[in-house]
């Protein structure tokens, strides 16, 4: 597949895949694939240390979904969380139930020689749930705060933290509870990892 | 209308009227309406200076656009646009050729007694046209520069460039084409700005 910058784009979404040790659980993870605009296929890019690399390195097929649930990205991104999930369509796997679109994908060629992979998938199904919201300042700043919340073991926690003020700004300003309580618990989150990183835990 | 904080949120997208003057020709307004999840009813607040205000006050229907289309949300935010329209299916006006959805409005109370206006509509009419995008974060880089590049009057010039600066980081790093341009149209346009300011032709 020959990815040319200027007709691709990133798309914030989340992969599931089935867990490599126990294929009756499925893996949420969020994840930005490499897409074009049709979307019949994309680039995966998970590092080799992660779950979404593995379980697709031991069964090939998986399912991204297009969502606007915030709340679960933020979750996602830092800790393992369960969501109501039913059987994909036509791979073996899950799909998740609150979702705006889900693509089920199969991997066509996987390349792990280095540290961040390169898994080129194609789409073999896509259910349509529901629609996206639409832009909506305060769910992406949620987004944003969630990215920089999974960087806290390389980026100085006051600067992720200074970056949280001006994100809670557009919060405060459009959102409503979903995307404050996706917002508190980021910060929550943010916070214990500075305590942990103070007290050497880390 | 009863609006909780709580229940609402305000989505971002684009408004067509019936221009007062000339009833062939339609106005093309980004605006971010307080609406609820269903959708069914919304709450619009243009100042009493807008096109879009004078519109509905002289011909109380449009239709209200969710779009991915950062270009056009970004070209309308500071200049007056064409864009392709059809005729609305229900509504006297026009919606746009290419949006996501649209959803034609009659306006049910309109309160000018203050400069920023109070429109509560009715939404009797909903088109599917395609699928949003979903999270795009140069997209939605761009919406907040397109919103900061309303704001050359009151807010400092500086400031907005500096804040142009940081989502510039974003667009390079995860857009396509269209919101490199999308971007830089703005970033002209507030160059252009600083300059008239600076030469007192503002």
């Amino acid at each position: 597949m020959d990815i040319g910058q200027a007709e691709t784009m990133i798309l914030e979404g989340i992969v599931t895949t089935i867990d490599a040790n126990d294929t009756s659980k499925a893996n949420i993870s969020p994840m930005g694939p490499i897409v074009e605009d049709s979307l019949e296929r994309f680039t995966l890019r998970p590092y080799t240390s992660s779950r979404t690399y593995c379980n697709l390195k031991a069964h090939g097929e998986g399912v991204f979904h297009v969502t606007d649930d915030v709340e679960l990205l933020a979750r996602a991104a830092v800790s393992r969380v369960d969501a109501p999930v039913v059987p994909a369509g036509v791979v073996r796997g899950f799909r998740l139930e609150d979702a705006c679109r889900a693509h089920e994908f199969r991997v066509r060629s996987l390349d792990d020689s280095s540290e961040r992979t390169t898994i080129e998938v194609e789409v073999v199904h896509v259910e349509r749930i529901r629609d996206f919201f639409g832009f909506h300042r305060a769910r992406h700043a949620v987004l944003e705060a969630a990215i920089l919340a999974t960087r806290t073991a390389f980026l100085p926690i006051d600067d992720i933290l200074r970056q949280f003020d001006e994100l809670r700004i557009l919060v405060e300003k459009t959102g409503s509870e979903r995307e404050h309580r996706a917002f508190a618990f980021l910060t929550e989150f943010v916070e214990k990892e500075r305590i942990d990183k103070e007290h050497g835990a880390k």
